[in-house]
């Protein structure tokens, strides 16, 4: 039975893993939940799963769900970044899921690492804002780093049994998100409701408006070039709106390898969870005679100018990749609360990296404090309303 | 450096090796060449290649060869049967490329395997004739046995990494053949000209014909049961007229692996050649925005009965695969000649299998007796003029 600790146990993929395990009883014990404040949802993960540590977010949300928990064996109940580190580093802990929604869940993902825990990585932050370090703790406690994120899932596994040096290149599929027709102008009046209808996959807020404007991409294409060891220029996009191609693997001799499946998360986050092994999953099997017909076109860059930051982020490194994503994160916000246009969001990422001075990576400490610089900086650009003209 | 026999050096699977050795050739050294009377070509090999043993069919071919061949270092030349295995048992070849067409083969392959030499496999009689057997030599005799097909190449390469048990079902790709959309009416009246226009795949003209009746999708679904172990019912056929996935693997948790590629022999050969590792091979990479689309469908078995003619004898086993595959191989050629209408194909091949009594496999003394057996009576099927009645 592996032990397993999850950082993010109520959001979209935390919910997943957890009906991968309730499928899997014999292979799984739940050891640590680490949630932020849905006290109700952590509550019933609680009741049913049992785990001995759970952590909240806030001191309000540990009342709320001592509350709500009235059997005898109430787990303790930690709180705030401490509590989230702990239920990380938890000794009965194998495996860490790493699912928290930005750059919060770095901090507990390095310790999990530095503790010597294999990590299934869905929280992007840990490899784009601090991918050398955390490749370097990879290395040296001698873990597994497996993504769970379908289109890096797709490409670990279509890598099994092969080595990097007979990689040629890796593909990424996008869907395009819901407004991969729309021109600019129509771009430049998108609503939250709009961007967050997303054709294909059922995810998280933040998630979804990165895939309207094809953030997302540009922050996988920073994550594989660090989780593979490839140069980004190395790392292709294709627009694939049906998601059933999650991305490609070209080798040297020009053979290319996929992985396809219908778009469900839990197929990836299962694959994470029983790495190196596969376990039956209850599921409609992939049928390519339903599916009829797969498209490919290549991205617009003109209409979607966040993918082109991605790279341009990716090939500078240090940390700039961070000042990236945290600009993005204050974006989004901005944008979801109505306070920002859609082609605001590139705009404000774009103006506070250029506004940086990027340096090699250090320190986890000082990681965090470009992300505190970045999330600041895009804050007033929000405010001045810089993102406004587009 | 790898030594290499090549059996039907001068066919187009032999050809396109040598292209991909002299690509490499600090890869490999051809140590033996068996073609059958194409001299002409077999002499330029033997300039080009230095190989200290050749094997033709005929003593005539013999003799052209000798004539042709003006430099002092000649090669021992060998002929008929004995020659082609003698070429593949040579002492200095550690991997034998088996890419003669038909039955006649099967005999040099089993030799080479029981030799203990690893064998890249490009003639089907090989596992659609003698399946059980040359499994049990390969075995007992620790080799490996690599697919050379692009359909078992892309399964093969596919489930590189992973075990059998993860397995759910195999799916093998058909491009259609060039009667993909022909109604019944059509196929009755279609010419060896218009069945020999393969939409995607330069081959011979016996696979060609076998694309084009589908009776290539039969042999291939009957060779991956033997060769990947697996009952006939877990490989299901798609329709998949771009010829771009080769083949693709189902895992018991939902997930597919498929092998993407242009449609280009010498791909699934150099992998072959130099497996388990993989070559930079020439040609152009695979480009998806240019493909742009993919398309399957289901395969009907009204229009191409061979199909279903395929799975009923991988069901019952034992030495109906040899029959259906002789059969066909003399109904084939019947049609080539203009003896046989093109429905005519897979009727001759199932009143031939409606008149064996199916024996389990015991010997290849037994396969190549069956063989004959099936052989004279699909001619005389074909004599009485049965095949043409559709």
């Amino acid at each position: 039975m592996k032990g397993l600790a999850i950082l993010g146990s109520t959001g979209s993929i935390g919910r997943n893993a957890l009906s991968v395990v309730a499928e899997h009883p014999e292979e799984f014990r739940v050891v640590g939940l680490a949630a932020g404040r849905n006290a109700a949802r952590l509550a019933e993960q609680v009741q049913h799963f049992r785990p001995a540590v759970v952590a909240v977010e806030t001191p309000e949300a540990a009342a709320e769900l001592k509350a709500r928990l009235k059997t005898a064996a109430t787990p303790d109940i930690l709180v705030g970044q401490e509590g989230a580190r702990t239920v990380a580093t938890l000794p009965e802990a194998d495996l860490v899921l790493s699912a928290m929604v930005g750059a919060v869940g770095l901090a507990p993902t390095y310790a999990a690492i530095r503790a010597g825990k294999d990590v299934a990585l869905a929280n992007k932050e840990t490899l784009v804002a601090a991918g050398s370090l955390v490749m370097q703790a990879v290395q040296e406690h001698g873990v597994a780093l497996i993504p769970v994120d379908s289109e890096h899932s797709a490409i670990f596994q279509a890598m099994h049994g092969h080595s990097k040096e007979e990689v040629r290149s890796l593909w990424l599929t996008a869907s395009g998100g819901p407004f991969r027709t729309w021109s600019r102008e129509q771009l430049a009046a998108a609503t939250p409701r709009e961007a967050l209808r997303h054709p294909n996959w059922a995810m998280g807020a933040k998630i979804t408006i990165d895939s309207a404007t094809m953030m997302n991409k540009a922050l996988e294409v920073i994550e594989a070039a660090v989780l593979f060891g490839l140069p980004p220029e190395r790392i292709r996009v294709f627009i694939h709106p049906q998601s059933i191609i999650h991305s490609l693997v070209e080798f040297v001799d020009g053979s290319v390898l996929a992985q396809l499946g219908w778009p469900d998360m839990r197929l990836p986050i299962a694959y994470a969870l029983t790495y190196p092994r596969r376990l039956p999953l209850n599921g409609e099997p992939l049928d390519l005679a339903r599916v009829a017909r797969l498209t490919f076109e290549p991205p617009d860059l003109e209409r979607f100018p966040a993918l082109a930051l991605g790279y341009e982020a990716a090939a500078i490194g240090g940390t700039m990749p961070a000042v990236l994503n945290a600009a993005n994160e204050v974006a989004v916000a901005a944008f979801l609360a109505g306070r920002l246009p859609f082609l605001g969001i590139p705009r404000v990422v774009a103006d506070t990296m250029a506004a940086h001075q990027p340096e090699p990576l250090a320190s986890l400490e000082q990681v965090l404090a470009v992300n505190d610089w970045a999330r600041d900086r895009a804050d007033r650009l929000v405010r001045q309303g810089t993102g406004a003209i587009s």
